[in-house]
């Protein structure tokens, strides 16, 4: 493998590869003055997490930088610190990148690169009627701290996809059920959830008790974004396999797909109520 | 192939896949107010001038993106149309991207995928005391428009590298001494440049004749960036081979390789005088 310091680098992927890009811009996915390990290490968990939606082990990542002139250099520095113990960490490298100077804020573009397993990717289009809804982990109140510090769900993702025939999956980056629409709208099928299995994080609790803006701690946990939870669909008796298999992170049966489009959630009188679909959505004009 | 919809693509390279990403940012890159056609291709041309250097065919390539929020939505589509158009031209895919929207400048970072061919990858690495060192077209002045304009020497990289034996190549981004001097290190071997076989583009000329700062024209072509020219290192009778060929871009033998490390020119006495590397560098505090 070639890497820094030619034109390009060259990858051995051995069959296909699963290649995910992200950008993070500073005042939209970081506050101003946020240490940049952080920065650097979320910029490439998020597309670890994209890796891991598709169950695909990572291989190399290559960053592409905008640094502001002044104090670029320790800004720089700080922001590899962080992206390289989390490269280390899933043990890839980092094979590439550009760095640039601007008198603009930081932006840090990030491009991962994955291999399929045997098994092949898991892609969002294929749920179908009367598979199980699973996800993983505790969700809501990422804006806390859980968007710097969470775990891509890599060796998660890669342990459920031999452990189980998964239909589809996705990684919650948006929110719960914007994500789960766009896993559904893939599918061309609908999903009714359970809400009180809704696995609620101490989080989405204090930020529900910490605003009393109304908003509730499964409100938070059904529409906050970057939880990067992963949500999964599979055929019932494979979902019953996986519960009882000692996953290597909580699981959570959170609902089942049906054939009527659309996301609803179960009343209490047996009928389906339409629920909206809820997250970050970038606004243009 | 899966593309954009998904949480991330899946490429088939058929083998080894050859991957670079750059990163254009406003008011670095291109000027506030330039058309965002050609800021979009310009943003997947300096890519496939990168896959070009390492002669490799370009399969699919992604982008990120961030987009001022007020007028985002009409940038974003003519970012696309010009940049969808380049891809179209090259016969790739836009396999997938990541779109945000933000109070600042346009930022846009594409990662360009491409595969080897059965001769393998162009590297800096290879040149060899004894190589003849050639260049395509005309080096200068980009800063005049060709910067946007220039057709990446993918096609061209290809007919060389399959016509003849390389040793080593590397495109013009910074400037030719600059980049020349990168292929050199990586290469452990240094240069004699004949400055009198430097091809000089018109619009060097045009642009020493309006400045009347005292750079010369051949001073443009020899430390202007953005050229995207390619720069390549052969065995004479391999060069002597490609000259005779007909090769489908002009090619101009501008120097060889010598064993003493660093970059010479010819002086008219027969003795070798240091040339000074010169280029564009991004500026760091």
């Amino acid at each position: 493998m070639v890497g820094i310091g030619d034109d390009a680098a060259v990858v051995a992927t051995s069959g296909d590869a699963v290649i995910t890009t992200d950008m993070l811009m500073e005042g939209v996915d970081f506050e101003p003055g946020t240490d940049p390990r952080r920065v650097g290490r979320k910029s490439l968990a998020v597309n670890l997490s994209d890796l891991a939606a598709m169950a695909a082990e990572p291989v190399t990542a290559f960053a592409a930088v905008a640094l502001p002139r002044s104090g670029g250099r320790a800004i720089a520095e700080q922001l590899y610190e962080g992206l390289l113990a989390l490269a280390e960490e899933f043990q890839i490298t980092l094979a590439g990148g550009d760095t640039n100077s601007w008198n603009g804020p930081l932006v840090i573009s990030v491009t991962a690169v994955g291999r399929v397993t045997t098994r092949g990717p898991l892609l969002r289009s294929g749920a179908r009627p009367g598979d199980v809804l699973l996800v993983t982990g505790e969700l809501g109140g990422s804006i806390l701290g859980h968007h710097f510090d969470f775990q891509p769900r890599v060796r998660e993702a890669l342990w459920l996809h031999a452990a189980a025939e998964l239909h589809a999956g996705i990684d919650v980056s948006d929110g719960l059920t914007l994500d789960l629409a766009r896993l559904l709208a893939a599918s061309g099928c609908g999903a009714v959830l359970d809400l009180d299995q809704i696995p609620v994080s101490d989080a989405a609790r204090q930020l529900a008790a910490d605003r009393a803006d109304g908003i509730s701690a499964r409100e938070h946990a059904l529409s906050d974004g970057e939880d990067f939870e992963l949500v999964i669909a599979a055929p019932p008796a494979e979902a019953d396999r996986l519960l009882a298999a000692a996953p290597p992170v909580r699981l959570t049966r959170i609902g089942h797909c049906v054939a009527r489009p659309g996301l609803w959630q179960a009343a209490r009188d047996g009928n389906w109520e339409p629920l909206l679909p809820h997250g970050y959505e970038h606004q243009l004009s």
